[in-house]
């Protein structure tokens, strides 16, 4: 997506689960919002009303309920109603579109776990998704620290978070690799301080990345 | 799919709304089961736990609900799920699966109705799907009557034969048009006849494929 095709800004947070990430993006929506922007938060897999009766599918039941294959589908099915209903519209009125998670999830859930499956995400993405945001955050977290956080929510919605911290080790490190082959886009952030002080730096972040991008 | 990779058959009805093909995949494998073979009865979009859940999501809800790229999304998904939990299995052990619709609707319903479309729906069937029945009864149907035999039936899931009789009229044309670019697959067969006598029809192919195919 380059930033002339649109007068919005499309951001995403991205991390292992229970990195802060869902709060920080919350946070920077308000401060976003005190500065006098118009922001639109949205939540990934889900984000539009469809989307989130596909979100139901993929984060309740077993872990092995779906296989890799039907779960990358249906993941780019909520992505594409997301994309249709809520980020495009918003970007087009000129909002700043904040999504918690967006394709980098897919990328490093299913495409890091197993090797095997990279080409099916980026064929799909390129197939049926085509953009990516301009600004992405990567709320970076020690995996223990992590999965305590995430599991000690108690939302129902765990069907990830039981897949345990061996594979919450390797998603890091699919996050850190994707960080790395795209410095333009990523602002890695050490999520272990505390969530005043990586509210302030990520804002900082944002504050500079508008300014030079949509002065 | 060729015919040594398994032991079973992989035969799929194909129509529109109203044709009565679910009553002659019903017909057929009874007469099957009569004359002594291990059949599955199936169906798509459903077939499966996890692709039933699927289906609920495509065939409720407005005309509109889902772009038709998300749409065909969400087939495959469910597809996908049918295939690896419910067709596969089968096959593998010997039984005949007898499958009311399957990729042919795709092709037509999403494909033929917006040639725009073509491209994704063969291409995501190519990366996820990659099998196709050994033999499909097309139940050929006017539209008119089979649209008012389909809106007769009340069953809640009306999205698609909401979309109307000018529709129809394409999906028809489409599903004979992939009848004649696949002639070893496909048997079309007159629906506007008596349904005893439409399965008579159906058992006489079927068995003469056996005979030929699997002797």
């Amino acid at each position: 997506m380059t930033q002339s095709a649109h007068a919005g800004v499309f951001v995403s947070f991205e991390g292992i689960d229970g990195s802060g990430k869902s709060t920080q993006a919350r946070v920077l929506a308000e401060r976003l919002r005190t500065l006098g922007h118009d922001v639109v938060l949205t939540r990934e897999p889900g984000g539009a009303a469809g989307a989130e009766d596909i979100r139901r599918l993929l984060v309740e039941g077993d872990p092995d309920r779906w296989s890799p294959e039907t779960e990358i589908l249906l993941f780019n099915a909520a992505r594409r109603d997301h994309l249709e209903k809520t980020i495009k519209p918003a970007l087009a009125s000129g909002q700043i579109v904040i999504s918690d998670r967006f394709a980098d999830s897919t990328r490093v859930y299913q495409g890091a776990a197993r090797a095997s499956l990279r080409p099916l995400v980026e064929t799909l993405h390129d197939l049926v998704i085509g953009v990516d945001p301009e600004l992405t955050f990567l709320i970076d977290m020690d995996p223990d620290a992590a999965l305590a956080r995430g599991l000690a929510r108690q939302s129902g919605e765990d069907r990830f978070e039981e897949l345990g911290a061996g594979f919450q080790t390797r998603l890091r490190a699919g996050f850190l690799a994707l960080a790395q082959a795209n410095p333009a886009r990523f602002r890695v952030i050490d999520g272990a301080h505390p969530p005043e002080h990586v509210a302030d730096q990520i804002e900082t972040e944002m504050r500079n990345w508008l300014r030079i991008n949509k002065a």
